[in-house]
C-alpha cells in the first residue's frame, strides 16, 4: 500500500478513508485481499445500482469476448450498439411515452454535461446556464462552472463563467418558494442574470447533500422553462437509473426535461458509460461536432443491453426498490432520532438517503467506524456533514438490515465514546 | 440501419463513411455482420494499437470476470490497481530514467487533458496556456479552448479563453523557427501576450494533418519553458504508446515533459482509460480535487498491465515498428509520387502516416474508394486534405502490404475516373 | 436638426425625447434657440446639482483662463490640483472623521468604477463582484458586467462574467431580508458563489428605479463585508454630492465604505471629472497602473474647489436640501394619490424622487406631455416605468414649485385623455 | 508637495517623474509656480497639439461662458453640438471624401475605443479582436485587453478575454511580413485564431515605443479585413489629429478604415473630449446603447469647432509640419549618431519621433537630465528604452531647435559621466 501511495498522484481520495486493499466483490458484498467482507453501501458513487458482478451480465460480457465481438469502434455501428438503441427505445422511451434522440457522448458523466451544455447554447443562441446551490456536475471546465462546491471550483485555476447559480429547493427555507425569486430576476430587465440557454439541475442532489427537490418546485421551474424557451436539463446521473424508485428520477414529478444526461448504472456493471437523451427538436448537432474516441464503449453496450432486458421489462425492480425503500427510510429515522438527536434530519427518496448529522466531525466518525464495523458509506454534503447511503437496488432485505445493523452499532460507538453529543446541543441552542 | 439513425442523435460521424454494420474485430481486421472483412488502418483513431482482441489480452480480462474481479472501485486500492502501477512503473518508467506521480482521470483523453490544464494553473498561479496551430486536444471546455479546429470550437457556444496560440513548427514555412518568435512575445513586456502556466503540445499532431515536430523545435521549446517557469505538456494520447517507434513519443527527442497525457491505446484493448503523468514537484493536488465516477477502470488495469508485460519489457516491438515504418514511409511515398503528383507530401514517424492530398475532396475520394475495397482509414488536417493511416503496431508485414495495395489500387481508380489531375495542376500553378 | 441626424450617431437617446436645440442655461433653467424656457428636473442626470452656469463657478473658470492657468496636465502637480485636494480633504473628508487617499482616474463615472474594481480585485486575490439586481454603474465592459439593464448589457458583444448579481434591499418583497440570502451564499461552500473581491452598490438606485436601501440593511451587508474580507464600494456617482440631503448619500446609515466613486457633481460645473476615494490600506495601486490622458482636468479642479468652498463649509445648503426635500415628497405623494392611483409609489430621499407609474407607457407620456408644457424630466427603473425628479439642489422654493406644478398638470392631462385608468384597474385586478 | 502627496493615491506617475509644482502654460511652455520655464515636448501625451492656452480658443470659451451658453447636456441637441458637427463634417470629412457617422462617447479615449470594440461585435456577431503587439488602447476592462503592456494587463485583476495578439508591422524583423502570418492563422481552419469581429491598431504606435506601420502593410491588413468581413479600427487617439503631418495619421496611406477613434487632440485645448467615427452601414446602436454622463462636453465642441475653423479650413498647417518633421527627423538621427551610437534607431512620422536608447536606464537618465536643463518630455516603449518627443504643432522652429539644443546638451552629459557607453558597446557584442 505504502509504496504504490508513492506512485499514485495525491490527488486519490476515496482510498484514502478505506486503506486496505480490495481484491474481489460480489452483489452487495467488497473483499479485500485477506477475504474480509464489506457491506458495500458506496456503489461507486451510484454506478452499481445492481451489485458487483452480476452473474447474467458477466455470462454476456465473456460470451460477447469469446466472439470477438467489437470492443473499440468509435462511433461506428455495430450490432451491440444497434441491440441497444433498441432496447432502450423500446422498453425504456416508448413505454414511458417519451420521444428522445439518444447522443453517445464520451463515457464520463461529465462529458455528457459537457455535451448537454453546448447543444443548450448552441440552439438557445444564449451562453448563460441557471445551476442551483450544493449542484454537483462534474469537473471538466464546463462541467465545474455548473458545480458549487468550491472545492472543486478552485482546482480551476481559472474564473468559471457563463454560469448563475440559483437557490435549490428549500435552501431559502420552507416558507420560500426559490422558483418565485428566479422568475422575478427572468422577468426584470435589469437584474444583471442574462436570459439563460439552459438549466441544469438534480433532482436528488446527490453531492449536495441528499436534498430532494419537490414534484410542485420543479414543475414550477418547467413552467418557467417553458414561458422563457430555457431548456430543462435533469443531470440523472446519481438519481437516474432506478435510484429514486423509478428508472427516471423524475417520472412521477410531472416534468418532461429537454435533455437528460445519464451515466454511472447505465452501463449496470460498472463500465464507462454515458448518454444524452435530447428532444428531437434539440438534436441540432453537425456530424462529429462534439466527438471524443470512447463514446461507443461496445462492452457497455452488452450490458446496458442486458439490464435493461433483465430488470426494466417488468415492474417487479420497482416495486422491490419501493419495499426496500420504506425499510431504510423507517430504520434511519430510528437510528437518527435514538441515537443522535430529534434535530437530525433523514432525507432520500427510493434508495438514496442522508442522515444529515449537522457535524462535519460527527459524519466522519460514524463513516469511520463503519468501516471499522464492515460497511462502506460515504459523506456528501457542503460540508461533508451528510452520513450518505446507496445499497445497490438489488440488495436482499436481509443484507439490507444487516448494513443498518451495523451503521446503528457504530453510531452508538461513536456517540457513546465522544462529546457530539454535547457539541450537538450547543448546536441546538446557538441556533 | 435506417431505424437507429432515427434513434440516435445526429452528431454520429464515423458512421456516415461507412454505413455498414460490423460484428466482429480480430487483429488489424473488421468484419461487418456479413461477413465482410475490412482492414483496418483506422485503428479506433489509435486506440487500437495492439489489433483487436489480442487473444493474450481477452484472455487476461475473461480470467478476471471468471474470479469475480472488481470491475468498479472509483479510486479506492484495488489488487488490480496495484499490479498495473508497479507494471508501468518499472517497466516504463524506470527502464527510462522517468520519475513521474501517476493520475488517473476519468477515463477519457479529455479528461486527462483538462486535469493537466488545470493543475498547470494551479501550481503556477497563471492562467493562460499556450497551444499551437492545427492542435486537437478534445471537445470539453477546457480542452477545446485548446483545441485549434473551428468545427469543434464553434460547437463551444460560449467564449473560450485563456488560451493564447502560436505558430507550430513549420507553420509558418521552413525558413522560420516558430520558437524565436514565442520567445520575442514571451521576453517583451508589452507584446499582449500573457505569461503562461504552460505549453500543450502533440509531438506528431493527429488530427491537425500527421505535422511531425523536429527534435530541434521541442528542445527550443524546452528551454523557453525551463527559462520562463512555464510547464511543458505532452499530449501523447494518440502519438504515444509505441505508436511513433518508441513508447513515449518524445523518447528520442531531447526533452523531458513536465507532464504527459495517456489515453486511446494506454489499455491496450480498446477500452477507456486515460494517464496523467506528472514530474512529483508538481502533483500539488487537494484530495479529490480532480475526481470522476470511473477515474479507476478495473478491466483497463487488467489489460494495460498485459499490454505492457506483453509488448513493452523487450525491444522486440520497436524493433518491429522500426521495420514496418520503413515499408509504410517508402512504399506511401511511391504511391503518391507515381499516382498523384509530386507535389504531395508524405509526412509521418513511426506507425502514424497521411498523404497530404492538397484537395479536400481528393482525400475523401481516396477513403471512399478505399472502403469499397476494403481498406478502412480516416482523413484529417484543417481541411481532411490528409489519408492518415494508423495500422495496429502489431500487423504481420504481409497484412501491411494488403492494405497498402488497396489504398494504391484505390488511388489509381480515383485519379483515373475524375478530373483531380487537373485540379492539381491548377493548384500548382496558383501557388 | 434633420441634418445633424445624419451626421451624428443613431445612439443618441435624451434628444430624440426632447426634439429641440438648446442655446443656453441659467440656474433651475433650460432655454431653447427660439428663448423657450424649460424648468430642468433632469439636471445632467445629476451633474448640475448647483444648476446650470454658477455665477460664482462661472467667474472663477473665467479668471483662472484669463491667467493661463494650466488646462492639461495628466497627473502632474498643478497649483489647481493642490487647492482641490486641500479643500477636499479638509471640507469634505476631515469634518466627516473620515481618511481616504483620493485618485483621479480618467474624467467619466465608469472609469471610477472600473478603477474600483481593479483595485478590490488586486489587494484580494479574489475574481468576483457581487452586485444587485437593477444596479447601473456604467458601460465600459468591467462596469457593464457589474450593470443589470439587460439593454445595455446587450451591446457589450461578449460574455460579462467574474460578477454575481444578489437581491437588493427589498427585491424579494418587504418580509424577507436579502442580506439573509447573501449571507447564507458565502457561508455555504458549495452554494456556487464564489467569495468576492468586493460588493459594488448605489444606496439609492438611480437608474434603476430610484430604490432606496435602509441603513439597516447597508449595515448588514457591511458587518458580511467585514467578516469575509470583502471590500464595498458605494458608487455615489448620482446619489452624492448631497443629491440625497448630505454630501455623502451614506452618512447617517451608520456605514463606512471602503471605496467611494465620484463622479457628475463632483466638479459642480457640469465638467467631466471623477474621483475614486480608497480607505488608505487599500491605495495599493502601482505608478501609472490605472491611466488615462484627462486624469487631472484642472478647470474641474477650480470648479470643484470652489463649489466644496462656497456650499459644503457650511451647514445651510443641507438644511434646504431638508426643506425641498419635504416639499417634493409632500407634493409627489399627493399628486401621485389624486391623480394616478393609490397604488403608485413615490420613492426617494433628499431631492432625488421617482413615481413608480407601474406601466411604462404612462411614465413615457408624462414625460412627454411635461416636456411640451416646459418641464424636463426623464424616466428610469427596469421598464422605464418610473417619473424621475432631479431638481437643482439650489433652485428656490418658487421654481420648486412652479415645477412641480407642471408635473401636477401635465399628470392631469395625460390621466383625463387616455386609457391608463383602466389600464391600471387591470393590472391591480390582475396582481 | 509632500502634503498632497499623502493625499493623492499612489497611483500617480508622470509627477513622480517631475517634482514641481507647475502653475500656468503658453504655447510650447509650462511654467512652474516659481516662474521656471520648461519646453514641454510631452504636450499632454498629445492632448495639445496646438499648444497650451491658445488666444483664439481661449476667446471662445470665455465668450461662450459669459453668454450662458450650455456647459452640460447629456447628449441632447445644442448649438456648440451643431456647430461642431457641420464644421466636422465638412472641412474634415468631405474635403477628404470620407463618409462616416460621429459618435460621441464618454469623452476620454478608452470609452471610445469600448464603444468601437462594441459595435464590431456587435454588428459581426463575432467576439474576438485582433489586437497587435506593443499596442495601448487603454485601461478600461474592454480596452485594456487589447492593451499589449503588461504592467497595465496585470492590473485589471481578472482575466483578459477575446483578444488575440498578433505581431506588427516589422515584430518579427524586417523580411517577414507579418500580414502574411495573419493571413494564415485566418485562411486556417483549425489555427485557433477564431474569425475576429474586428482588428484594431495604431499606424504609429505611441506608447509601444514610436512604431510606424508601412503604407504596404496597412494595405495588406486592410485587404485581409474586407476579405473576410472583419472591421478595421483605426485608434487615432495619439497619432490623429494632425500629429503625423496630417489631420488622420492613415490620410496617404490608401486604407479608409471601417471605424476610427479620436481623442487627445480633438478638443484642441486639452479638455476631455472624444470621438468615435462610424461607416454609416455599421452604425447599428439602439439608442442609449452606449450611453455616459460627458457624452456631450460642450465647451469642448466650442474649442473643437474653432481648432478646426482654424487651423483645418487651409494647407497652411500641414505644410509648416512638414517642414519641422523634416529638422525633428534630421536633427534627432544627427544628435544619436553623433552622441550615442549607430545602433541606435530613430523612428517616426511628422512630428511625433523617438529615439529606441535600447537601454531603459539610458533613457531614463536623459529624460531626468532633459529636466533639469528645462524640457520635459517622457520615455515609451516595451522597457521605456525610447525617449519620446512629441512637440506642440504649432511651435515656431526657434523655440523646436531651443529643445532639440537641450535635448543633444543633455544627452551628451549623460554620455559623457556614465558607462552607458561601455554597456552599449556590450549590447551590440551580445547581439
Amino acid at each position: 500500500m505504502k509504496r504504490i501511495n508513492t506512485i499514485e498522484s495525491q490527488v486519490r481520495s476515496y482510498c484514502r478513508s478505506y486503506p486496505v486493499m480490495f481484491d474481489k466483490a460480489k452483489g452487495p458484498f467488497l473483499f479485500d485481499k485477506d477475504e474480509n467482507k464489506y457491506y458495500d453501501f458506496l456503489c461507486g458513487a451510484g454506478s452499481l445500482n445492481y451489485g458487483h458482478n452480476n452473474p447474467i451480465l458477466k455470462k454476456e460480457i465473456i460470451d460477447y469476448l469469446n466472439q470477438d465481438g467489437i470492443i473499440h469502434s468509435l462511433d461506428l455501428t455495430t450490432k451491440s450498439k444497434e441491440e441497444f438503441l433498441n432496447s432502450f427505445s423500446k422498453n425504456i422511451l416508448a413505454t414511458r411515452n417519451l420521444n428522445y434522440k439518444i447522443q453517445f457522448t464520451g463515457p464520463t458523466g461529465t462529458n455528457a454535461v459537457e455535451a448537454a451544455l453546448k447543444i443548450a447554447r448552441k440552439v438557445t443562441g444564449r451562453t448563460n446556464i441557471i445551476s442551483f446551490t450544493n449542484a454537483f456536475h462534474g469537473v471538466t471546465l464546463g462541467s465545474v462552472s455548473a458545480t458549487g462546491n468550491s472545492h472543486h471550483r478552485g482546482g480551476a485555476g481559472t474564473s468559471l463563467n457563463d454560469v448563475t447559480f440559483m437557490p435549490y429547493d428549500g435552501y431559502m427555507g420552507k416558507k420560500i418558494n426559490t422558483i418565485d425569486y428566479l422568475r422575478r430576476v427572468l422577468e426584470d430587465n435589469s437584474s444583471g442574470i442574462d436570459m439563460p440557454a439552459a438549466v441544469i439541475l438534480e433532482t436528488v442532489q446527490g453531492e449536495g447533500g441528499i436534498n430532494v427537490a419537490s414534484s410542485k418546485w420543479l414543475q414550477s421551474l418547467q413552467d418557467l422553462c417553458h414561458e422563457f424557451g430555457i431548456l430543462m436539463i435533469v443531470d440523472d446521473i446519481q438519481a437516474g437509473c432506478g435510484r429514486t424508485g423509478t428508472f427516471f428520477s423524475f417520472e412521477n414529478s410531472g416534468i418532461e426535461p429537454d435533455l437528460i444526461v445519464l451515466s454511472k448504472s447505465i452501463s449496470g456493471f460498472g463500465l464507462p458509460f454515458s448518454l444524452l437523451l435530447l428532444k428531437p427538436e434539440f438534436d441540432k448537432w453537425k456530424p462529429g461536432e462534439h466527438n471524443g474516441t470512447f463514446r461507443g464503449n461496445n462492452m457497455a453496450f452488452v450490458t446496458a443491453r442486458a439490464t435493461i432486458d433483465n430488470f426494466w421489462t417488468t415492474q417487479e425492480l420497482e416495486a422491490e426498490i419501493a419495499i426496500k425503500s420504506n425499510i431504510l427510510k423507517t430504520r434511519l429515522e430510528k437510528i437518527a432520532q435514538e441515537n443522535i438527536s430529534s434535530d437530525v434530519e433523514v432525507r432520500g427518496k427510493g434508495m438514496i438517503y442522508g442522515i444529515d448529522c449537522i457535524l462535519e466531525d460527527l459524519a466522519s466518525a460514524i463513516q469511520q467506524r463503519c468501516f471499522e464495523n464492515g460497511l462502506i458509506l460515504e459523506t456528501c454534503g457542503s460540508d461533508d456533514q451528510v452520513v450518505k447511503l446507496l445499497p445497490a437496488l438489488t440488495i436482499n432485505e436481509n443484507d439490507l438490515i444487516g448494513g443498518l445493523n451495523i451503521l446503528e452499532k457504530s453510531i452508538k460507538q461513536v456517540m457513546s465514546q465522544s462529546d457530539f453529543q454535547k457539541k450537538l446541543e450547543d448546536w441546538v441552542v446557538q441556533k
